[in-house]
């Protein structure tokens, strides 16, 4: 399948005052994962390029490159006509929040016509209120009791929703593996049968109970035709076998 | 909503030979995020406690402490059930991968009695062919052309589909059947194997690839302990009767 992601390019990544390089880098290469490529950070200084790097891998340092460095949230924001602000914390005074997998399926009918920011804070503290006030939606990754996630990660969860969100809107139908038919299966059964007779595993009281047994385990293992095909060789070489051992006995 | 989180109690992470130590901690903090709080790394060194207590954080810094580490893959894996490889890339010969959230969709029936583990390779190679042949399922994160995830965010995107999952169930969790541990199964392969070579459709040649192909098919097939102990019993059967055989011969 090839996937139409020109949808990506709708949307950005912006970190707000991040404190450590590396997660910029690392946040860079989990939106490159999921073929995101706009970068934006806010921020007063610039942040070091080798601790950036290093985290982003070269296959992410175009991200890099490019990243937008803005001063001031508003300036930064300005051209998305979505933002959605990414928390852990639940204040009063919010938008309530959904789940990524919610919010991405929100935003996906959007993505052909408008720009989408994903907002997060930094490490320690998150938004404040103020970086809120921005946001048309809230995202909150649900966790156990620890909900403090590292920044990278919860961009890398977002990411994934994004990308999955793509993937989802344009499958066709889904592909299904060719499963041995029952013509296939009663042959490969049929050969069982009279391999496991042969060693005797079969006694006649058992031969019926064992059998259903098999079928049972068997018929809920969905095999394809080149697996019935493997256990039909491996019943068929036995019984050769045995064959040559009884001729060579004579 | 209370969430029943016992079921995470069934779930362990398990990161074969990791080589930074940060990626380590920051695996434990993803996965203690999500509540689950087994971690079990495989390698020769123990890894620089601080180095990966840096990145955990005291609030996961437990999972460190209870860490277990083995010498051994197959040791790791003994008290499992169902083991998940993961992996990004896209080779021959093995189990067609499934996304995060189909995998998790697949285990969460069966976590109210079955321990499952959730493998990931390291950093730089992934799993090998080798490690692979312990894992029941494959699941590749979706991603754009750079598939390549940084491990912990591979471990916080694959939590955050187990607590979703679990999230999701919290309808009145389906009956499980207890499946066979790799244990059980190693054995069954072990007898398989022998039987198999016995009856020379295993050659030297081909041998790795028949019994890739045969893990394969037994994995997808949930097998349950009489399962195994059925194809055991098969094959000690038939074991005696060439022996039998042979000694008529004499």
């Amino acid at each position: 399948m090839t996937l139409d992601t020109t949808l990506l390019d709708h949307v950005a990544i912006v970190l707000m005052e991040p404190k450590f390089p590396e997660n910029i880098g690392s946040a860079a290469r989990a939106a490159w994962n999921m073929g995101i490529s706009r970068l934006i950070v806010v921020g007063s200084d610039s942040p070091d390029p080798e601790r950036m790097a290093m985290m982003a891998t070269h296959k992410a340092a175009h991200l890099l490159e490019n990243m937008e460095l803005h001063d001031n949230l508003e300036t930064a924001l300005a051209p998305f006509s979505r933002v959605v602000g990414t928390t852990a914390r639940r204040g009063r005074q919010r938008i309530r929040e959904k789940g990524p997998r919610e919010v991405v399926s929100e935003i996906m009918p959007l993505l052909p016509d408008n720009d989408v920011a994903f907002l997060f804070g930094p490490e320690d503290r998150g938004l404040t209120n103020d970086d809120l006030k921005y946001c048309h939606l809230l995202s909150a990754v649900p966790t156990a009791d620890f909900s403090s996630l590292n920044l990278a990660q919860a961009v890398a969860i977002h990411c994934y929703e994004i990308y999955q969100g793509i993937v989802h809107c344009q499958k066709g139908a889904a592909q299904s593996p060719r499963l041995a038919t029952t013509f296939e299966l009663e042959g490969m059964y049929h050969q069982l049968e009279k391999t496991l007779l042969t060693i005797d595993f079969l006694q006649d009281k058992s031969q019926i109970y064992y059998m259903n047994n098999i079928r049972q385990f068997f018929g809920r293992m969905r095999l394809s035709p080149k697996d019935a095909s493997i256990i039909r060789s491996i019943c068929r070489q036995f019984l050769s076998f045995k064959d040559a051992g009884l001729s060579r006995k004579k």
